[in-house]
């Protein structure tokens, strides 16, 4: 256990020293890391593929479902898809220095407000091993040290990414402890590491709801949660049913294993007779099981009776939970009740429904006529992504490379003092 | 302890409701709100004295330093301010609804990033009655509710106030329970709050370090910190020597008890025998005590020596740390040795070494020829603010309105889906 403590203290404080130099560093040495990692992983996928059939062979004699190993299998092209992931996080702009917002003050003082580093970030992810490339690329091009902690499943691939990575940082002129990978198993580092809050500044849990729990609960450092997307899409009243048709079905279908899919379908009652039982054929075509309310069963026959439990699950499945609504502030309180404040979707075309339901929905995303799938960095404009944020504080929705900075102030003065009655 | 446990419990839910409504409030109803509690503080100043008499009392039956006994004082002046200090609120942008950034994608979607409330927060302060009406204030304009825990020896004129707040909320048709007050005087009660984090978005504490650290310990909800401030001026080798005795003594002397006053003096050596001595001649004229280096106490009679100690100190007094460096990287190093990333000043005259400081210099405020004690949100031109903050994530330095927000991503469509490939 001292041993552990201390292993990870090291591990922590030598990301804390890369971190103050990459936080200087410029955005040509950043861009030509990422170019240098991507010829790399292709130049070099031979014995990448080696340590990733270690795992895959590990995997299988542990008798891992067959889902997870598919996660955990590297392919040629996988590699070649994730050296492309690295080329376009190169062509994003460099979120370290520029100016947010600024005034010149009465005094002559310019205050300008400019974009930094968090610092140092503790990654824990599962088995998947190209995230470890994708959550370097975002860390390291945003200025921050990252320590990686994959699955224990994905040691040798990840063990194999990481020797690459700090290859190339070398090459690159920047600090190669930029990016650190734990290498024990011992399941209490990650304990060990969530206490050091003077070291790390952010941690960032990828993965299932229990493991976000228990870091939020050991953590004495912020934590960047993505707890579950239970989406809604609400038809009112006012809606176009083609539009709503369109929007519902690729809403639920078009990759309902996402977060961003949705899994309950709120309908006005005024068109709940018009509008469901051709929404349940469009559903049904594409196998979709519907769980819905009284009024819902009445309206659709085969629907079955949903539970509360119904309305409060993210599927990620072809489930979809139905109820019928008598106004758009129940649909409101509906969402407000079961929701998980991801990403909600209306179909109107009402302008007052419109306003009133974008404002009073507390979530990251909140869509008028259109599918909520487009929660997501790259259909937003912001480009890659380490995750979509369910919290308030600091980042929300989609964060890329901006929502890993923060902010400090830099004053330019001539001399300026404060008067003395100030 | 069951009593308690519901009574904390029932507070922030009554919060959470009253917190739903006000985030869809207009700018007009709460400003209408800070403006009738302005009229009604300076109208009802006799019986909220009566309260204050009556705390008052107390602590000097209790011992309570003169100190303390000051801070606990309200009078018809203080008052007076209290309301003139709400009205200027009332004056601020609403920053609730404002468009952070927005951008139309090439499918035609337009997204917008929207300032919205952070929704309830707890915030816990020692014994000034009137930071009671200043964080009400900042917080419903901010379109958040707020739980007051004061302390204890203020507990009779914080309910005089808070009786004052709630009524004037029913006035101008806000929810009345959008501010409440912790009324038990039992320390158990913050505890108990700390853990809700289903109900409490954020806690502020404001106080000493310790309290500080005790909530950080215990919360399970983001705290925004406002730590110590020991805060730098460098005297650059290209420093104007004239300058820098003006900004070094306003940055001491100025206000030494708060926490943008400087601690401590850098001073390159190839100046330290120009600067030292005047700079010592007219702090000591402003009855400043000196501890510094071998160096200095060779440039400067009179002056004691240094420890490590008296570098990492906070002394909010008229005491003053100083070292001699060898160069501007020496100073940086110092200063994210000991510094608490607060706010830190160079003077020079040279581009590079500006530069330099600025960009490696990790605090919430950096700046070039100007005092430290610009750190302030009146001075940047944020307005009040609540605190200024030590941590990284989510708001820096001062925080007014804007740092009481997050925001949400609105989007505007017209029936857009995701491609089957995407």
């Amino acid at each position: 256990m001292q041993d552990l403590t201390e292993y990870c203290e090291d591990l922590a404080s030598r990301a804390r020293t890369a971190a103050r130099r990459l936080a200087t560093s410029s955005g040509a040495h950043k861009d030509r890391w990422l170019e240098e990692t991507a010829r790399a992983v292709e130049r070099r996928a031979g014995e990448i593929l080696e340590a990733n059939a270690d795992d895959l062979g590990r995997a299988q004699e542990a008798g891992l479902a067959a889902a997870q190993v598919d996660r955990l299998r590297l392919t040629p092209e996988r590699l070649r898809a994730a050296a492309d992931g690295l080329r376009q996080v190169a062509l994003l702009p460099d979120p370290v220095g520029r100016v947010l917002d600024s005034s010149v003050r009465p005094n002559g003082l310019l205050v300008l407000k400019v974009g930094v580093p968090l610092g140092v970030i503790l990654f824990i992810y599962e088995s998947r091993p190209n995230v470890t490339l994708d959550a370097a690329a975002l860390c390291v091009k945003s200025g921050n040290a990252i320590i990686l902690r994959g699955g224990k499943e994905a040691l040798h691939s990840n063990t194999a990414l990481h020797q690459v990575v700090q290859e190339s940082l070398q090459d690159a002129n920047l600090p190669p402890e930029a990016v650190q990978l734990v290498t024990t198993a011992d399941r209490a580092a990650v304990g060990q590491l969530l206490r050091l809050s003077g070291q790390i500044d952010l941690v960032i849990p990828r993965g299932g709801e229990s493991l976000i729990r228990r870091v939020v609960q050991e953590a004495r450092m912020p934590v960047l949660k993505h707890y579950k997307g239970n989406c809604h899409v609400y038809v009112d009243r006012a809606a176009d049913l083609d539009m709503a048709e369109r929007i519902l079905v690729n809403a639920k279908c078009q990759r309902p294993a996402v977060c961003n899919a949705a899994e309950s379908l709120l309908v006005h009652q005024d068109v709940a007779a018009a509008f469901l039982p051709r929404a349940a054929a469009a559903l049904r075509e594409r196998s979709v099981e519907l769980r819905g309310c009284e009024a819902t069963c009445r309206l659709v026959p085969g629907a079955v009776p949903a539970t509360e439990d119904d309305y409060a699950a993210e599927y990620l499945d072809l489930i979809l939970s139905v109820k019928v609504v008598p106004g758009i502030e129940e649909a409101i309180e509906h969402i407000e009740r079961y929701g998980s404040r991801h990403t909600e979707a209306i179909v109107t075309n009402d302008w007052t429904a419109a306003r009133r339901f974008t404002a009073a929905v507390d979530s990251s995303a909140v869509l008028v006529n259109a599918s909520t799938r487009f929660n997501d960095g790259y259909e937003f404009g912001l480009g890659a992504e380490i995750g979509i944020s369910t919290d308030k504080f600091h980042a929300r929705g989609p964060c890329g490379l901006l929502e890993l900075t923060t902010y400090k102030y830099v004053v330019h003065g001539d001399g300026q003092v404060r008067g003395e009655k100030d």
